[in-house]
Protein backbone atom coordinates (compact mmCIF):
# COMPACT_ATOMS: atom_id res chain seq x y z
CA UNK A 1 0.00 0.00 0.00
CA UNK A 2 1.69 3.60 -0.89
CA UNK A 3 1.53 5.53 2.59
CA UNK A 4 -0.05 9.45 1.32
CA UNK A 5 2.35 12.07 1.25
CA UNK A 6 2.38 15.00 4.00
CA UNK A 7 3.51 18.17 4.15
CA UNK A 8 3.64 20.14 8.01
CA UNK A 9 3.24 23.84 8.18
CA UNK A 10 5.10 26.01 9.92
CA UNK A 11 3.48 28.83 12.20
CA UNK A 12 4.43 31.47 11.61
CA UNK A 13 5.84 31.33 8.63
CA UNK A 14 9.31 31.52 8.19
CA UNK A 15 10.68 34.91 6.83
CA UNK A 16 12.30 33.28 3.54
CA UNK A 17 11.68 29.87 2.11
CA UNK A 18 8.26 27.64 2.14
CA UNK A 19 5.73 27.71 5.25
CA UNK A 20 5.47 23.94 4.19
CA UNK A 21 8.30 21.13 4.85
CA UNK A 22 7.84 17.58 3.76
CA UNK A 23 7.29 14.83 6.21
CA UNK A 24 7.13 11.13 6.22
CA UNK A 25 3.11 10.14 6.28
CA UNK A 26 4.26 6.49 8.03
CA UNK A 27 5.70 8.45 11.30
CA UNK A 28 3.54 9.96 13.96
CA UNK A 29 3.50 14.02 12.78
CA UNK A 30 0.95 15.35 15.48
CA UNK A 31 1.13 15.60 19.23
CA UNK A 32 -1.47 13.75 21.25
CA UNK A 33 -2.53 16.92 22.79
CA UNK A 34 -3.13 18.69 19.88
CA UNK A 35 -6.87 19.74 19.69
CA UNK A 36 -7.72 18.35 16.34
CA UNK A 37 -6.80 15.12 17.94
CA UNK A 38 -8.69 16.06 21.34
CA UNK A 39 -11.33 18.16 20.53
CA UNK A 40 -12.22 17.79 16.89
CA UNK A 41 -11.34 21.99 16.72
CA UNK A 42 -10.19 23.09 13.07
CA UNK A 43 -10.97 22.59 9.98
CA UNK A 44 -10.66 21.09 6.38
CA UNK A 45 -11.10 20.75 2.91
CA UNK A 46 -10.53 17.97 0.50
CA UNK A 47 -9.62 19.08 -2.94
CA UNK A 48 -9.42 16.28 -5.74
CA UNK A 49 -6.75 16.79 -8.22
CA UNK A 50 -6.72 15.29 -12.32
CA UNK A 51 -4.39 15.95 -15.01
CA UNK A 52 -2.01 18.31 -13.14
CA UNK A 53 -4.94 20.36 -11.44
CA UNK A 54 -6.58 20.90 -8.39
CA UNK A 55 -9.88 21.43 -8.94
CA UNK A 56 -11.47 24.79 -7.23
CA UNK A 57 -8.82 25.56 -5.28
CA UNK A 58 -9.35 28.73 -4.84
CA UNK A 59 -13.36 28.24 -3.90
CA UNK A 60 -11.44 25.70 -1.36
CA UNK A 61 -9.18 28.62 0.15
CA UNK A 62 -12.12 30.72 0.33
CA UNK A 63 -13.97 27.85 2.02
CA UNK A 64 -11.10 27.68 4.05
CA UNK A 65 -10.96 31.24 5.19
CA UNK A 66 -15.04 31.36 5.85
CA UNK A 67 -14.56 28.28 8.59
CA UNK A 68 -11.22 29.75 9.77
CA UNK A 69 -13.24 32.76 10.88
CA UNK A 70 -16.95 30.95 11.65
CA UNK A 71 -14.56 28.81 13.98
CA UNK A 72 -12.64 31.86 15.83
CA UNK A 73 -9.24 30.51 13.93
CA UNK A 74 -6.13 32.74 13.07
CA UNK A 75 -7.06 33.69 9.52
CA UNK A 76 -5.12 31.59 7.31
CA UNK A 77 -2.47 32.56 4.41
CA UNK A 78 -3.89 31.18 1.35
CA UNK A 79 -0.59 31.65 -1.23
CA UNK A 80 1.23 29.12 1.74
CA UNK A 81 -1.88 26.61 1.57
CA UNK A 82 -1.74 26.90 -2.45
CA UNK A 83 1.63 26.60 -2.51
CA UNK A 84 1.59 23.31 0.51
CA UNK A 85 -1.04 21.87 -1.77
CA UNK A 86 0.81 21.70 -4.98
CA UNK A 87 4.03 19.98 -3.03
CA UNK A 88 2.32 17.56 -1.15
CA UNK A 89 0.75 17.08 -4.70
CA UNK A 90 4.15 16.64 -6.38
CA UNK A 91 5.19 14.68 -3.68
CA UNK A 92 3.16 11.89 -4.34
CA UNK A 93 3.34 9.30 -7.21
CA UNK A 94 0.90 9.98 -10.10
CA UNK A 95 -2.33 8.37 -9.88
CA UNK A 96 -5.68 9.21 -12.08
CA UNK A 97 -6.73 10.42 -9.05
CA UNK A 98 -5.29 12.18 -6.38
CA UNK A 99 -7.43 13.74 -2.94
CA UNK A 100 -5.45 16.71 -1.20
CA UNK A 101 -6.37 17.24 2.24
CA UNK A 102 -5.70 20.32 4.17
CA UNK A 103 -6.45 20.31 8.04
CA UNK A 104 -5.63 23.29 10.33
CA UNK A 105 -6.38 22.84 13.75
CA UNK A 106 -5.94 25.21 17.01
CA UNK A 107 -3.08 23.59 17.94
CA UNK A 108 -1.57 22.05 21.17
CA UNK A 109 -3.72 23.07 23.81
CA UNK A 110 -2.76 26.46 26.00
CA UNK A 111 0.19 26.97 23.31
CA UNK A 112 -1.85 29.02 21.07
CA UNK A 113 -0.16 28.60 17.87
CA UNK A 114 -2.25 26.78 15.18
CA UNK A 115 -1.29 23.18 13.31
CA UNK A 116 -1.48 22.82 9.83
CA UNK A 117 -0.90 19.57 7.68
CA UNK A 118 -2.00 18.45 4.19
CA UNK A 119 -2.24 14.70 2.92
CA UNK A 120 -2.26 13.68 -0.31
CA UNK A 121 -3.41 10.28 -1.12
CA UNK A 122 -5.48 8.22 -3.97
CA UNK A 123 -8.92 8.60 -4.53
CA UNK A 124 -11.08 5.82 -3.72
CA UNK A 125 -12.59 3.72 -6.10
CA UNK A 126 -15.96 5.52 -6.63
CA UNK A 127 -16.51 3.97 -10.10
CA UNK A 128 -19.83 2.21 -9.26
CA UNK A 129 -21.18 4.98 -7.52
CA UNK A 130 -20.66 7.38 -10.62
CA UNK A 131 -21.11 4.84 -12.69
CA UNK A 132 -24.32 3.14 -11.53
CA UNK A 133 -25.57 6.18 -8.56
CA UNK A 134 -25.93 5.43 -5.24
CA UNK A 135 -29.10 4.52 -2.91
CA UNK A 136 -30.22 7.14 -0.53
CA UNK A 137 -31.49 7.41 2.83
CA UNK A 138 -33.66 10.73 3.86
CA UNK A 139 -32.34 11.47 7.61
CA UNK A 140 -32.77 13.66 10.21
CA UNK A 141 -30.36 16.29 10.97
CA UNK A 142 -32.46 17.55 13.97
CA UNK A 143 -32.19 21.16 13.13
CA UNK A 144 -34.34 24.35 11.75
CA UNK A 145 -32.96 25.95 8.57
CA UNK A 146 -33.40 29.45 10.54
CA UNK A 147 -30.79 27.97 13.64
CA UNK A 148 -27.18 28.93 11.52
CA UNK A 149 -27.71 32.32 12.03
CA UNK A 150 -29.23 32.62 15.11
CA UNK A 151 -27.03 29.87 16.89
CA UNK A 152 -23.44 30.72 15.33
CA UNK A 153 -21.91 28.79 18.14
CA UNK A 154 -23.02 26.04 16.69
CA UNK A 155 -21.01 26.39 13.37
CA UNK A 156 -23.23 25.19 11.16
CA UNK A 157 -21.92 25.72 8.11
CA UNK A 158 -18.21 25.29 9.30
CA UNK A 159 -16.34 22.58 8.10
CA UNK A 160 -14.58 21.49 10.90
CA UNK A 161 -12.70 18.49 12.00
CA UNK A 162 -15.58 17.45 14.32
CA UNK A 163 -17.11 14.99 11.60
CA UNK A 164 -17.90 12.03 13.87
CA UNK A 165 -21.52 12.65 13.30
CA UNK A 166 -21.61 12.97 9.80
CA UNK A 167 -19.59 9.36 9.45
CA UNK A 168 -21.90 8.26 11.89
CA UNK A 169 -24.83 9.14 9.05
CA UNK A 170 -22.92 6.99 7.04
CA UNK A 171 -22.67 4.19 8.92
CA UNK A 172 -26.01 3.87 9.54
CA UNK A 173 -27.20 4.44 6.17
CA UNK A 174 -24.82 1.16 5.11
CA UNK A 175 -26.18 -0.76 8.01
CA UNK A 176 -29.51 -0.52 6.13
CA UNK A 177 -28.28 -1.26 2.88
CA UNK A 178 -27.98 1.87 1.30
CA UNK A 179 -25.18 4.19 0.26
CA UNK A 180 -25.33 7.47 1.53
CA UNK A 181 -27.81 10.51 3.16
CA UNK A 182 -29.15 13.22 2.42
CA UNK A 183 -29.94 15.17 5.67
CA UNK A 184 -33.22 17.35 6.47
CA UNK A 185 -34.04 20.11 8.54
CA UNK A 186 -37.27 19.84 11.18
CA UNK A 187 -39.02 22.26 8.98
CA UNK A 188 -38.94 19.93 6.32
CA UNK A 189 -36.25 21.16 4.09
CA UNK A 190 -33.68 19.53 2.00
CA UNK A 191 -30.06 19.94 3.66
CA UNK A 192 -26.80 18.04 2.35
CA UNK A 193 -25.01 15.20 2.28
CA UNK A 194 -22.78 14.58 5.21
CA UNK A 195 -19.94 14.68 2.82
CA UNK A 196 -21.77 15.89 -0.31
CA UNK A 197 -23.79 18.56 -1.70
CA UNK A 198 -27.23 17.95 -3.10
CA UNK A 199 -28.05 19.16 -6.82
CA UNK A 200 -31.46 18.95 -8.31
CA UNK A 201 -32.92 19.33 -12.16
CA UNK A 202 -36.66 20.04 -12.80
CA UNK A 203 -36.50 20.98 -16.90
CA UNK A 204 -33.80 23.80 -17.76
CA UNK A 205 -33.62 24.37 -14.02
CA UNK A 206 -30.58 23.20 -11.92
CA UNK A 207 -31.00 23.92 -8.11
CA UNK A 208 -29.37 23.66 -4.75
CA UNK A 209 -30.35 24.77 -1.21
CA UNK A 210 -29.16 27.71 -0.09
CA UNK A 211 -26.18 27.88 2.72
CA UNK A 212 -28.31 30.66 4.67
CA UNK A 213 -30.10 26.90 5.87
CA UNK A 214 -26.98 25.94 8.07
CA UNK A 215 -25.23 23.78 5.49
CA UNK A 216 -21.70 24.52 3.19
CA UNK A 217 -21.54 26.02 0.50
CA UNK A 218 -20.67 23.21 -2.21
CA UNK A 219 -17.25 23.97 -4.11
CA UNK A 220 -17.82 21.08 -6.56
CA UNK A 221 -21.55 22.51 -6.99
CA UNK A 222 -20.58 25.45 -8.04
CA UNK A 223 -18.65 23.88 -10.87
CA UNK A 224 -21.91 21.75 -11.92
CA UNK A 225 -23.13 25.15 -11.93
CA UNK A 226 -20.99 26.35 -14.25
CA UNK A 227 -21.15 23.26 -16.61
CA UNK A 228 -25.50 23.58 -16.30
CA UNK A 229 -24.58 27.57 -17.47
CA UNK A 230 -22.99 26.33 -20.84
CA UNK A 231 -25.69 23.72 -21.36
CA UNK A 232 -28.44 26.87 -20.88
CA UNK A 233 -29.20 25.79 -17.74
CA UNK A 234 -30.70 28.13 -15.04
CA UNK A 235 -29.06 27.81 -12.33
CA UNK A 236 -30.50 28.72 -8.40
CA UNK A 237 -30.04 28.52 -4.90
CA UNK A 238 -33.19 27.49 -3.33
CA UNK A 239 -34.98 26.38 -0.03
CA UNK A 240 -36.48 23.18 -0.88
CA UNK A 241 -38.95 21.17 0.55
CA UNK A 242 -38.14 17.88 0.84
CA UNK A 243 -41.63 17.22 -1.10
CA UNK A 244 -40.33 18.23 -3.97
CA UNK A 245 -37.53 15.88 -4.28
CA UNK A 246 -40.62 13.78 -5.67
CA UNK A 247 -41.04 15.87 -8.82
CA UNK A 248 -37.28 16.38 -9.64
CA UNK A 249 -35.95 14.91 -13.04
CA UNK A 250 -32.81 14.15 -11.60
CA UNK A 251 -31.06 14.19 -8.04
CA UNK A 252 -26.96 14.43 -7.45
CA UNK A 253 -24.68 13.80 -4.75
CA UNK A 254 -21.81 16.42 -5.51
CA UNK A 255 -18.56 16.27 -3.78
CA UNK A 256 -14.30 17.07 -4.48
CA UNK A 257 -13.60 13.27 -4.06
CA UNK A 258 -16.77 11.51 -5.85
CA UNK A 259 -17.77 14.33 -7.90
CA UNK A 260 -21.38 13.82 -9.26
CA UNK A 261 -22.91 10.88 -7.86
CA UNK A 262 -26.63 10.41 -8.81
CA UNK A 263 -29.44 9.34 -6.23
CA UNK A 264 -30.89 6.10 -8.09
CA UNK A 265 -33.10 5.96 -5.34
CA UNK A 266 -34.22 7.83 -2.79
CA UNK A 267 -35.54 6.05 1.02
CA UNK A 268 -36.36 3.25 -1.33
CA UNK A 269 -37.97 4.57 -4.59
CA UNK A 270 -36.42 4.67 -7.57
CA UNK A 271 -35.15 7.59 -9.65
CA UNK A 272 -34.78 8.79 -12.93
CA UNK A 273 -31.39 8.85 -13.98
CA UNK A 274 -29.61 10.49 -17.04
CA UNK A 275 -26.71 8.19 -17.69
CA UNK A 276 -25.88 11.04 -21.08
CA UNK A 277 -26.14 13.86 -18.81
CA UNK A 278 -23.53 12.14 -15.93
CA UNK A 279 -21.36 11.19 -18.68
CA UNK A 280 -20.85 14.76 -20.18
CA UNK A 281 -20.70 16.33 -16.18
CA UNK A 282 -18.49 13.45 -14.89
CA UNK A 283 -15.97 14.36 -18.23
CA UNK A 284 -16.70 18.56 -17.32
CA UNK A 285 -15.68 18.58 -14.01
CA UNK A 286 -12.08 15.67 -14.82
CA UNK A 287 -11.35 17.68 -17.54
CA UNK A 288 -12.56 21.03 -17.73
CA UNK A 289 -10.03 23.98 -15.52
CA UNK A 290 -11.81 26.03 -13.86
CA UNK A 291 -9.72 29.03 -13.92
CA UNK A 292 -8.55 28.33 -10.13
CA UNK B 1 6.31 24.13 31.63
CA UNK B 2 5.76 21.00 32.26
CA UNK B 3 4.71 18.44 29.53
CA UNK B 4 2.30 16.37 29.75
CA UNK B 5 2.69 12.51 30.26
CA UNK B 6 1.60 10.20 27.36
CA UNK B 7 0.81 6.61 27.18
CA UNK B 8 -0.16 4.42 24.05
CA UNK B 9 -2.27 1.66 24.13
CA UNK B 10 -1.35 -1.18 21.77
CA UNK B 11 -4.34 -3.06 19.62
CA UNK B 12 -4.58 -5.59 19.32
CA UNK B 13 -3.12 -5.89 23.22
CA UNK B 14 0.38 -8.09 23.34
CA UNK B 15 -0.69 -11.64 24.76
CA UNK B 16 2.16 -10.67 27.72
CA UNK B 17 2.94 -8.16 29.10
CA UNK B 18 0.85 -4.54 29.81
CA UNK B 19 -1.50 -2.61 26.71
CA UNK B 20 0.09 0.82 27.33
CA UNK B 21 3.42 2.32 26.83
CA UNK B 22 4.78 5.27 28.01
CA UNK B 23 6.12 7.82 25.07
CA UNK B 24 7.55 11.17 25.27
CA UNK B 25 4.62 13.88 24.92
CA UNK B 26 6.66 16.29 23.40
CA UNK B 27 7.40 13.93 20.60
CA UNK B 28 4.67 13.32 17.90
CA UNK B 29 2.86 10.78 18.95
CA UNK B 30 -0.24 10.72 16.03
CA UNK B 31 -0.33 9.92 12.19
CA UNK B 32 -1.27 12.87 10.15
CA UNK B 33 -4.10 10.54 9.28
CA UNK B 34 -5.57 9.69 12.35
CA UNK B 35 -9.40 9.80 12.26
CA UNK B 36 -9.15 11.44 15.83
CA UNK B 37 -7.55 14.37 13.85
CA UNK B 38 -9.00 14.76 10.53
CA UNK B 39 -12.51 13.36 11.85
CA UNK B 40 -12.68 14.06 14.93
CA UNK B 41 -13.81 10.38 15.15
CA UNK B 42 -13.61 8.79 18.37
CA UNK B 43 -14.56 9.21 22.14
CA UNK B 44 -12.78 10.32 25.44
CA UNK B 45 -13.21 10.56 28.94
CA UNK B 46 -11.24 13.07 31.56
CA UNK B 47 -11.03 12.10 34.81
CA UNK B 48 -9.67 13.48 38.18
CA UNK B 49 -7.05 12.23 40.28
CA UNK B 50 -6.17 13.85 43.81
CA UNK B 51 -4.64 11.93 46.47
CA UNK B 52 -3.42 9.47 44.48
CA UNK B 53 -7.40 8.37 43.62
CA UNK B 54 -9.00 8.33 40.36
CA UNK B 55 -12.49 9.85 41.10
CA UNK B 56 -15.05 7.88 39.13
CA UNK B 57 -12.85 5.72 37.32
CA UNK B 58 -15.61 2.95 36.80
CA UNK B 59 -18.23 5.14 36.17
CA UNK B 60 -15.78 7.05 33.20
CA UNK B 61 -15.12 3.40 31.41
CA UNK B 62 -18.51 2.44 31.86
CA UNK B 63 -19.82 5.63 29.91
CA UNK B 64 -16.40 5.45 27.79
CA UNK B 65 -17.57 1.76 26.82
CA UNK B 66 -21.35 3.30 26.01
CA UNK B 67 -19.93 6.07 24.07
CA UNK B 68 -17.85 2.97 21.94
CA UNK B 69 -20.82 1.07 21.55
CA UNK B 70 -22.58 4.20 19.80
CA UNK B 71 -20.20 5.07 17.98
CA UNK B 72 -19.94 1.73 16.16
CA UNK B 73 -15.85 1.36 17.68
CA UNK B 74 -14.45 -1.97 18.72
CA UNK B 75 -15.33 -2.56 22.62
CA UNK B 76 -12.57 -1.53 25.04
CA UNK B 77 -11.20 -3.44 27.92
CA UNK B 78 -11.82 -1.84 30.53
CA UNK B 79 -8.82 -3.52 32.72
CA UNK B 80 -6.54 -2.59 30.21
CA UNK B 81 -7.52 1.21 30.23
CA UNK B 82 -7.50 1.00 34.32
CA UNK B 83 -4.29 0.31 34.06
CA UNK B 84 -3.21 2.48 31.79
CA UNK B 85 -4.77 5.58 33.17
CA UNK B 86 -2.96 4.19 36.81
CA UNK B 87 0.46 4.16 34.92
CA UNK B 88 0.44 7.31 33.05
CA UNK B 89 -0.75 9.14 36.36
CA UNK B 90 1.98 7.33 37.84
CA UNK B 91 4.38 8.59 35.57
CA UNK B 92 3.45 12.26 36.15
CA UNK B 93 4.95 14.47 38.97
CA UNK B 94 2.65 14.70 41.86
CA UNK B 95 0.52 17.61 41.50
CA UNK B 96 -2.64 18.76 44.25
CA UNK B 97 -5.33 18.03 41.33
CA UNK B 98 -3.82 15.68 37.91
CA UNK B 99 -6.42 15.13 35.06
CA UNK B 100 -5.91 11.79 33.08
CA UNK B 101 -7.86 11.68 29.98
CA UNK B 102 -8.43 8.47 27.57
CA UNK B 103 -8.68 9.18 24.04
CA UNK B 104 -9.45 6.57 21.74
CA UNK B 105 -10.01 6.51 17.77
CA UNK B 106 -11.13 4.26 14.91
CA UNK B 107 -7.53 4.90 13.89
CA UNK B 108 -5.60 5.33 10.68
CA UNK B 109 -8.09 5.63 8.04
CA UNK B 110 -8.79 1.84 6.32
CA UNK B 111 -6.47 0.50 8.94
CA UNK B 112 -9.29 -0.96 10.56
CA UNK B 113 -6.93 -0.75 14.05
CA UNK B 114 -8.19 1.89 16.58
CA UNK B 115 -5.67 4.26 18.07
CA UNK B 116 -5.72 4.77 21.71
CA UNK B 117 -3.94 7.13 24.17
CA UNK B 118 -3.67 8.78 27.88
CA UNK B 119 -2.57 11.98 28.41
CA UNK B 120 -1.87 13.21 32.14
CA UNK B 121 -1.68 16.44 33.44
CA UNK B 122 -2.10 19.25 35.88
CA UNK B 123 -5.59 20.24 36.43
CA UNK B 124 -6.27 24.40 35.44
CA UNK B 125 -6.30 26.65 38.05
CA UNK B 126 -10.56 26.58 38.40
CA UNK B 127 -9.93 28.43 42.14
CA UNK B 128 -12.31 31.37 41.29
CA UNK B 129 -14.65 29.30 39.34
CA UNK B 130 -15.09 27.05 42.71
CA UNK B 131 -15.32 29.58 44.88
CA UNK B 132 -16.67 32.60 43.68
CA UNK B 133 -19.02 30.88 41.46
CA UNK B 134 -19.32 31.01 37.36
CA UNK B 135 -21.73 33.33 35.64
CA UNK B 136 -23.59 31.30 33.01
CA UNK B 137 -25.55 32.17 29.20
CA UNK B 138 -28.09 30.25 28.34
CA UNK B 139 -27.96 29.44 24.52
CA UNK B 140 -29.49 27.06 22.27
CA UNK B 141 -28.95 23.42 21.08
CA UNK B 142 -31.24 23.45 18.26
CA UNK B 143 -32.40 19.87 19.30
CA UNK B 144 -35.44 18.78 20.27
CA UNK B 145 -35.29 16.18 23.71
CA UNK B 146 -36.82 13.23 21.93
CA UNK B 147 -34.32 13.33 19.32
CA UNK B 148 -31.72 11.44 20.27
CA UNK B 149 -33.65 8.27 20.74
CA UNK B 150 -34.99 9.11 17.36
CA UNK B 151 -31.92 9.49 15.42
CA UNK B 152 -29.19 7.56 16.57
CA UNK B 153 -26.56 8.58 13.48
CA UNK B 154 -26.66 11.84 15.80
CA UNK B 155 -24.37 10.47 18.53
CA UNK B 156 -26.25 12.75 21.16
CA UNK B 157 -25.18 11.89 24.73
CA UNK B 158 -21.62 10.04 22.85
CA UNK B 159 -18.50 11.45 24.32
CA UNK B 160 -17.13 12.17 20.59
CA UNK B 161 -13.46 13.72 19.74
CA UNK B 162 -16.26 15.84 17.89
CA UNK B 163 -16.32 18.74 20.16
CA UNK B 164 -15.76 21.97 18.12
CA UNK B 165 -19.56 22.67 19.00
CA UNK B 166 -18.92 22.82 22.65
CA UNK B 167 -15.56 24.90 22.51
CA UNK B 168 -17.47 27.47 20.33
CA UNK B 169 -20.48 27.72 22.38
CA UNK B 170 -17.97 28.65 25.28
CA UNK B 171 -15.45 30.88 23.53
CA UNK B 172 -19.20 32.48 22.21
CA UNK B 173 -19.55 32.95 26.34
CA UNK B 174 -16.66 34.15 27.12
CA UNK B 175 -17.01 37.13 24.50
CA UNK B 176 -20.36 38.09 25.98
CA UNK B 177 -18.32 38.36 29.17
CA UNK B 178 -19.95 35.02 31.07
CA UNK B 179 -17.82 32.29 31.82
CA UNK B 180 -20.00 29.29 30.68
CA UNK B 181 -23.30 27.77 29.20
CA UNK B 182 -25.78 26.04 29.56
CA UNK B 183 -27.33 24.33 26.59
CA UNK B 184 -31.53 24.28 26.38
CA UNK B 185 -33.40 22.19 23.86
CA UNK B 186 -35.47 23.46 21.47
CA UNK B 187 -38.85 21.98 23.95
CA UNK B 188 -37.64 24.16 26.26
CA UNK B 189 -35.80 22.00 28.72
CA UNK B 190 -32.27 22.44 30.35
CA UNK B 191 -30.05 19.85 28.85
CA UNK B 192 -26.13 20.21 29.90
CA UNK B 193 -23.44 22.68 29.22
CA UNK B 194 -20.36 22.30 27.02
CA UNK B 195 -18.46 19.97 29.06
CA UNK B 196 -21.20 20.02 32.51
CA UNK B 197 -23.89 18.19 33.74
CA UNK B 198 -26.37 20.82 35.36
CA UNK B 199 -27.24 19.77 39.00
CA UNK B 200 -30.34 21.79 40.22
CA UNK B 201 -31.88 21.93 44.07
CA UNK B 202 -35.33 22.49 45.51
CA UNK B 203 -35.28 21.95 49.41
CA UNK B 204 -34.02 18.54 50.13
CA UNK B 205 -34.47 17.45 46.08
CA UNK B 206 -31.74 17.48 44.19
CA UNK B 207 -32.09 16.80 40.14
CA UNK B 208 -30.40 16.80 36.99
CA UNK B 209 -31.60 16.21 33.44
CA UNK B 210 -32.40 12.35 32.22
CA UNK B 211 -29.70 11.79 29.85
CA UNK B 212 -32.87 10.38 27.32
CA UNK B 213 -32.53 14.09 26.03
CA UNK B 214 -30.05 13.45 24.58
CA UNK B 215 -27.39 14.70 27.02
CA UNK B 216 -24.09 12.81 28.63
CA UNK B 217 -25.11 10.73 31.68
CA UNK B 218 -22.76 12.48 34.02
CA UNK B 219 -19.98 11.18 36.25
CA UNK B 220 -19.52 13.89 38.42
CA UNK B 221 -23.10 14.31 38.76
CA UNK B 222 -23.30 10.80 40.19
CA UNK B 223 -20.92 11.51 43.16
CA UNK B 224 -22.81 14.67 44.02
CA UNK B 225 -25.85 12.42 44.14
CA UNK B 226 -23.90 10.47 46.55
CA UNK B 227 -22.95 13.24 48.60
CA UNK B 228 -26.94 13.97 48.43
CA UNK B 229 -28.30 11.07 49.60
CA UNK B 230 -25.59 11.26 52.76
CA UNK B 231 -27.26 15.04 53.71
CA UNK B 232 -30.93 13.24 53.17
CA UNK B 233 -31.45 15.22 50.44
CA UNK B 234 -33.67 13.01 47.63
CA UNK B 235 -31.82 12.88 43.87
CA UNK B 236 -34.47 12.58 40.69
CA UNK B 237 -33.51 12.28 37.30
CA UNK B 238 -35.73 14.75 36.06
CA UNK B 239 -36.97 16.59 32.65
CA UNK B 240 -36.63 20.11 33.88
CA UNK B 241 -38.57 23.07 31.99
CA UNK B 242 -35.79 26.09 31.61
CA UNK B 243 -38.40 28.41 33.12
CA UNK B 244 -37.72 26.28 36.90
CA UNK B 245 -34.17 27.15 36.65
CA UNK B 246 -36.07 30.35 38.44
CA UNK B 247 -37.25 28.68 41.79
CA UNK B 248 -34.09 26.59 42.46
CA UNK B 249 -32.39 27.01 45.69
CA UNK B 250 -28.93 26.60 43.97
CA UNK B 251 -27.31 25.56 40.77
CA UNK B 252 -24.44 23.87 39.41
CA UNK B 253 -22.64 22.65 36.61
CA UNK B 254 -20.70 20.02 37.73
CA UNK B 255 -17.60 18.37 35.59
CA UNK B 256 -14.78 16.03 36.42
CA UNK B 257 -12.22 18.71 36.10
CA UNK B 258 -13.90 21.35 38.04
CA UNK B 259 -15.92 19.36 40.07
CA UNK B 260 -18.98 21.91 40.56
CA UNK B 261 -19.02 25.33 39.89
CA UNK B 262 -21.90 27.09 41.65
CA UNK B 263 -23.83 29.05 39.00
CA UNK B 264 -24.16 32.93 40.58
CA UNK B 265 -25.31 34.65 37.62
CA UNK B 266 -27.96 32.87 34.91
CA UNK B 267 -28.14 35.55 31.80
CA UNK B 268 -26.96 38.13 34.13
CA UNK B 269 -29.46 37.64 36.67
CA UNK B 270 -27.94 37.13 40.07
CA UNK B 271 -28.52 33.12 41.69
CA UNK B 272 -28.37 32.54 45.36
CA UNK B 273 -25.60 30.61 46.44
CA UNK B 274 -24.79 28.76 49.46
CA UNK B 275 -21.13 28.84 50.48
CA UNK B 276 -21.35 26.36 53.51
CA UNK B 277 -22.73 23.33 51.00
CA UNK B 278 -20.52 24.86 48.15
CA UNK B 279 -17.55 23.98 50.51
CA UNK B 280 -18.78 20.63 51.40
CA UNK B 281 -19.66 19.44 48.39
CA UNK B 282 -16.20 20.29 47.15
CA UNK B 283 -14.67 18.78 50.42
CA UNK B 284 -17.05 15.17 49.49
CA UNK B 285 -15.52 15.42 45.89
CA UNK B 286 -11.86 16.09 46.12
CA UNK B 287 -11.21 13.58 49.73
CA UNK B 288 -14.11 10.90 49.34
CA UNK B 289 -13.16 7.61 47.70
CA UNK B 290 -16.02 6.44 45.64
CA UNK B 291 -15.60 2.78 45.41
CA UNK B 292 -13.81 2.68 42.46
Amino acid sequence: VQSPALALMTFPAPADGPAHRLADATAPALRADDLAATRGDGIFESILMTGGRLHGLGAHLRRMQRSAAMSGLPEIDVDAWAAAAHAVAAEHPAVPELMVKLCYSRGIEGSGVPTGWLLAFPNGDVTRERTEGADVLLLERGVSSDLADRAPWLLLGAKTLSYAMNLAAQRHARAAGADDVLFTSTDGLVMEGPTSTLVATYGDEIVTPVPEIGILPGTTQERVFAWARGRGMRPAHVKLPVEQLASADTLWLVSSGRLCVPIRSLDGVARRFDAGMQADLLHHLTTVPDGE
